[in-house]
């Protein structure tokens, strides 16, 4: 993970054209994807705050929960991954 | 937000017997759901241990990914939230 702010996104959409435009956009933003539902990336504040914004108007009136956590290189490193590794093509489906 | 060591947990799960009892389980150690498959609450090292053997157990061998992220509290005071507070019932069912 480089220098800047280490961002965690976490989304709850329940439709999925918008699910997929969040994640389309997060990607574009160069966030990597952790979970079908969670990206995670350096960000400067400038760009934090595009995030934001850009986020705000995807989801302006859905029925949408989008949670956006700064962390410290301390959180980041410290996380603990269960499970197993699933990966989501470009069409938020799930890569068997 | 409690002493204690805030932690959140996001998990990406695909199967929804299991998914269900993984949040039941969450909730049952006193954490808070802020999204369909996102829960946050401040636990002690040794809780947080037991948790995370808890979820360990409950997705072995399943389709499931699950990270758990220890926050300081400046993280989870700065955290950004976005659109509207979806809620769930105890079937883990959008309540509308």
């Amino acid at each position: 993970m480089p220098d800047g702010l280490v961002t965690l996104v976490i989304y709850d959409i329940t439709e999925d054209d918008v699910r997929l435009k969040v994640s389309r956009f997060l990607r574009g933003k160069g966030l990597t994807r952790v979970q079908k539902s969670a990206f995670i990336g350096s960000l400067s504040v400038a760009q934090r705050k595009d995030v934001e914004n850009g986020l705000a108007k995807l989801i302006y009136g859905k029925k949408a929960n989008v949670q956006i956590y700064p962390l410290t290189p301390a959180s980041y490193s410290q996380r603990i991954v269960l499970g197993v590794e699933l990966r989501y093509d470009d069409q938020d489906r799930l890569i068997a």
